[in-house]
């Protein structure tokens, strides 16, 4: 399994994947999902993949082929909107399904990539874009302040509470964090190290790129004072005996 | 979907279920999951269903009409351990699917039922069962405080954070009310009215149980309490500058 979260701020985006592969619990691997395009000054864009590693490899690799084939061959580095981007990698995602999806139906298999696309372009704003198995896509509107592919669910709660877009960089990496901790804690199949992205609007490039392992301070405070702090917030909570429970 | 939780303590168990039936999302009904096995000063038992409400339905009543049948059929109201009730409950489980399955099937439905088991027996502990769609079972052991059925991921971590064998049962009502509320705001799946039932270990009886709707106050206060709760939480973790975001 995996978690890749991405979050649309005001001021910029913040991109967060684990790095986990699994078939079954005994064959357990370290992969990157996320990978980075980028011309500064020009274009930056992050794209991250969860689902069947396979076919999201072959997504990148038919990406960056396409790349090296040259400008005359449309591509991330010469489309000129993150909408073109997203349809070209919905059509690499096609590409893949055409290849493979009849034999790993044979073999019983899904075929469910799923990708977070995401970054700025000169001439645009940031923008953000969820792609699905079918490459086929949706875009972030102003009501939606993040995606998630993978193991969504134990990591959004904490989300919805407190990241709207109007919410600093530095809030939403510390939300990712704990967003990524409470779904490592739960997850198996999520690990370490993280990698994290943080792109400021308006720059086009990226304004940091980190690999968060054990080792690092910030995470471990955040990974332990977060489990304090929730069981200080639930202690806080009121106390009530309508239950009967003291009679 | 449906949301199920029970949770076994040292001084008794707490059964929280949600009660919203969903076929799509234009296709919403109430239906309450929980029911109670009772023979006050001799048993008591809370089986709590998820899934195929058409499975679980039946389920239902076959171990009812089990009962009706009187003390010479084997039933919940005349097994003398919780381990035999668990594999009565299995065989009604199977009876509905050598009925149903093969229909199911032709018409690509899963039969999927989920189902836990708790309470006390005379001359027994109080024992907590999950029940799968084989009709085979698991009993919590020492290390496991809780089981959950249905939409239980959003809900988990804080169940996880707080809750041991020794945690009280307001303790246990309090974070089952937070998990309940968490999942009831990320999955329009699962909603009010509650169904909680609290079981004092060697009553043999019901201790309290309560139908738990908007009206409620101190689900009210649980519920806006912990948003506020959770994002003081967050602002108190630690803020770095070792992203270089303010330089």
């Amino acid at each position: 399994m995996t978690y890749c979260l991405s979050m649309l701020l005001d001021t910029g985006l913040v991109c967060l994947s684990d790095s986990r592969t699994n078939a079954g619990v005994d064959q357990v691997s370290t992969y990157r999902k996320t990978t980075v395009f980028e011309k500064a000054g020009e274009r930056v864009m992050v794209m991250m993949t969860a689902g069947n590693l396979a076919a999201t490899q072959s997504v990148i690799s038919l990406l960056h082929e396409d790349i090296a084939a040259g400008p005359h061959t449309p591509n991330l580095m010469n489309c000129s909107t993150l909408y073109d981007a997203a349809c070209l990698v919905g059509a690499a995602v096609r590409r893949v399904h055409e290849r493979d999806g009849e034999s790993l139906k044979q073999f019983a298999f899904d075929f469910h990539p799923a990708i977070i696309l995401c970054g700025q372009l000169q001439g645009e704003r940031p923008r953000l874009f969820n792609i699905y198995a079918a490459g086929n896509f949706i875009e972030a509107t102003p009501e939606t302040t993040y995606f998630q592919i993978g193991e969504s669910k134990y990591g959004k709660p904490i989300i919805d509470r407190v990241i709207r877009r109007s919410s600093s960089l530095s809030e939403a990496v510390k939300c990712a964090l704990v967003s990524m901790d409470s779904t490592i804690r739960s997850n198996l199949s999520v690990g370490l190290p993280l990698d994290l992205v943080i792109i400021k609007r308006d720059e086009l490039k990226v304004a940091r790129h980190l690999s968060i392992d054990h080792g690092n301070d910030y995470f471990r405070s955040i990974s332990s004072g977060w489990g304090e702090a929730l069981r200080q917030a639930f202690v806080q909570l009121p106390d009530h005996d309508w239950l009967g429970l003291n009679r």
